[in-house]
């Protein structure tokens, strides 16, 4: 079985569900390398998926909610975003999955018909919801929204992403604690293991690709081994789970480099919710290929604008002053129609246009990074690219980044959510 | 002075502040009255701004802080919107005048190229603010926002107003609550008068348009005095204020119809702070043919739309089974792109796109009912209109209307506000 998937990867594939009458819908999906980059492991490559190709390195905006939050599909297209992820936990619990199928699928349901990527829900389980008992079986929790009791196991976890009908789906995996033991951490990712091959087995569709999830923890012979054993299980991409939870960037760069390097070559490595401009350069460099993250539009609901030289705080005073954009070398929707002084003034007065203006301007600076990340490994420049990066932007200052999430994540326990 | 405004409506005008070295800017402006119904007091105009040709009867959304709430002016203008109204007070007390000033006036602040009005801010500082003393001077009054203290004479009101430059501005008033005195009522009607003429003296532009307000309250016989002495006056346009303000809807068009046929014919006649679709084809009825209301961005935004037949809250729960648009005669953005399911969730998820999409539908709807209003009047139909559209439209109830005010006003005093 755990063959099956190998075989058919990037090959032509039949749609395997048609209603009598209607035209059997030929996909080629999968996913393939392109460029290498000569001094880093950086590579840039093309995800074929049912809903058009992905060009890699990518970074996916978060629709938690069937909504990327501000924003409407069309105003994502002509960002020039190619592909979305959206939770399946929060879309099980809310509007429900009979609900999604009836609508036609999430694409149709949210208006999107771009790639798409869901996550399994294992991550919000572990963090949002008020985890009840996991067990070999799965994961009993209670609902973040009204306390109701549910049971979600690898095989519902397929079922409910099978419904919601995205390009790509997620293995259901236990996410331990940053700070747990070793021994934890390993039972966590033994069971991940067995989800991650009762996930592959329940798999329907032949036209969504399963990825697994590497645990493991920050400890490197757990990442070897989890790594090692689920490569061999022939999915067809690879995600890196359980990093960036609160351990420090410098550790979650060291995983990410050593997993990255033990996974193969020819299938697409995902990090999952990394990240910032900063940590996506140096993701790209060891190797990895998509990204997702409510960083972005979250921060820029907060007023934290992104810049070449770090992000900035258009509510400061400062901005009230100017006349022209708030990046004059930004080509988003935002800064070729309004002033900064504009943009101070809507967060001022908590303006909901506010919102979408700045969630515009935060994900155009980041489908911008990530055509310069792809340019420069197709020009093999992606090393110098790197460098003239880092040295002009500004990364958010480590004691401050932490103590912020806590916070967050504080406020979010059992309140309404964004990512999770 | 009364009659030079009286010469120069509707003649070619120059705008009188130039920069060194640029080209005068020619601008006709006035209103010119085009068809009039047979069988009501109903009429077809243009009013010709700074900012273009504005087709009468017209509904103007209200734009309090400089942004009509959750919008784009791109998506007023794709919506057919042709004139705004924002409010002085608000623009003054934050970002405040002389950055509206700086960053080239409000048009230019705000990216709408289209028509505006402002409201001089009497209705807000008697309605929002803590007022602390009115006297012939002026009112004095602690701002809503940070209880700073502020004076605001007729004076100051045209001053502010040209500043901001808006298209057409109104004369500062007093507006007594609509169960004041006789007399009180009287003594505030004489004062609106007295500052009528005195932001007549006090207008420097000649690229303006400068509104007069009728007072009166609900005594038949004060209105008649003060629509009679402010006509005398030879105004461009004549606004009827202190009507709305929680009398019922049958006493407003009782005061709407007598006070309109006291007015000059031939100038424009706005209904300040009117209103719901039911009581706009009243007041058209009446001769009216200018309108503005927060009511179709503030009810979209708690979720009611309008359809045709009345106002339906779409967070109810039938509407979760809909897969087909919420209006499916409807051809706003949010109808053609979305379903009733769809918005259903966004809002029940209390996403910020709801407030969005909620408010593009209601907009469209208001600017459809206002251009059939004048196809008919055009078409000499609008009495079978009237009769037709009335038949089919559930206005809202009376009670709930008066309640939900009433709810309404005591949770913005002294909080963020709407429109005021």
């Amino acid at each position: 079985m755990s063959l099956r998937k190998e075989e058919v990867s990037f090959c032509e594939r039949t749609r395997n569900r048609t209603e009598p009458g209607e035209e059997i819908i030929h996909k080629i999906t999968g996913f393939r390398l392109t460029e290498s980059c000569p001094d880093t492991c950086a590579r840039a490559g093309e995800l074929h998926t049912a809903h058009g190709l992905v060009s890699t390195p990518v970074f996916m905006p978060v629709g938690t909610q069937a909504t990327v939050k501000t924003v409407t599909p069309q105003e994502l297209r002509d960002i020039g975003i190619q592909m979305i992820l959206a939770n399946a936990y929060h879309l099980y619990l809310r509007p429900g999955i009979e609900q999604i199928q009836r609508m036609g699928e999430l694409h149709n349901f949210m208006g999107w018909d771009g790639a798409m990527l869901t996550d399994s829900g294992g991550y919000q389980i572990f963090s949002l919801a008020r985890l009840r008992e996991v067990n070999d079986e799965g994961a009993t929790f209670l609902s973040h929204i009204d306390g109701s009791q549910h049971l979600i196991t690898p095989e519902s976890a397929i079922t409910i992403q099978e419904s919601i009908g995205a390009d790509v789906i997620m293995v259901l995996d236990e996410c331990p604690s940053f700070e747990d033991s070793f021994k934890k951490v390993e039972q966590a990712m033994h069971r991940t293991h067995r989800w991650a091959d009762r996930c592959q087995q329940a798999q329907k569709r032949s036209d969504q690709e399963l990825f697994a999830i590497i645990q493991g923890g920050t400890f490197p012979e757990l990442r070897q081994q989890s790594a090692t054993y689920l490569a061999s299980m022939g999915f067809t991409g690879y995600a890196i789970g359980g990093v960036s939870l609160g351990e420090p960037k410098e550790l979650t760069r060291t995983i990410v480099g050593e997993t990255a390097t033990l996974l193969p070559e020819n299938k697409p490595r995902y990090l999952m919710g990394v990240g910032s401009p900063e940590d996506i350069v140096y993701a790209v460099d060891k190797g990895i290929d998509m990204f997702d993250s409510v960083l972005p539009t979250r921060v820029a609901r907060n007023g934290a604008l992104f810049t070449w030289q770090g992000r900035f705080n258009i509510r400061k005073s400062c901005y009230s002053k100017i006349e022209g954009p708030f990046d004059p070398t930004c080509n988003c929707y935002t800064c070729r129609n309004f002033s900064a002084a504009y943009l101070n003034h809507l967060f001022r007065c908590e303006e909901l246009l506010a919102y979408r203006l700045a969630t515009i301007h935060n994900l155009t600076f980041m489908n911008t990074l990530m055509n310069k990340i792809r340019d420069s490994i197709v020009n093999a420049t992606f090393s110098s690219f790197k460098k003239d990066f880092l040295a002009n932007y500004k990364g958010t200052d480590e004691k401050l980044r932490m103590s912020q999430k806590e916070k967050w994540l504080a406020s979010q326990q059992f309140s309404k959510v964004d990512r999770g």
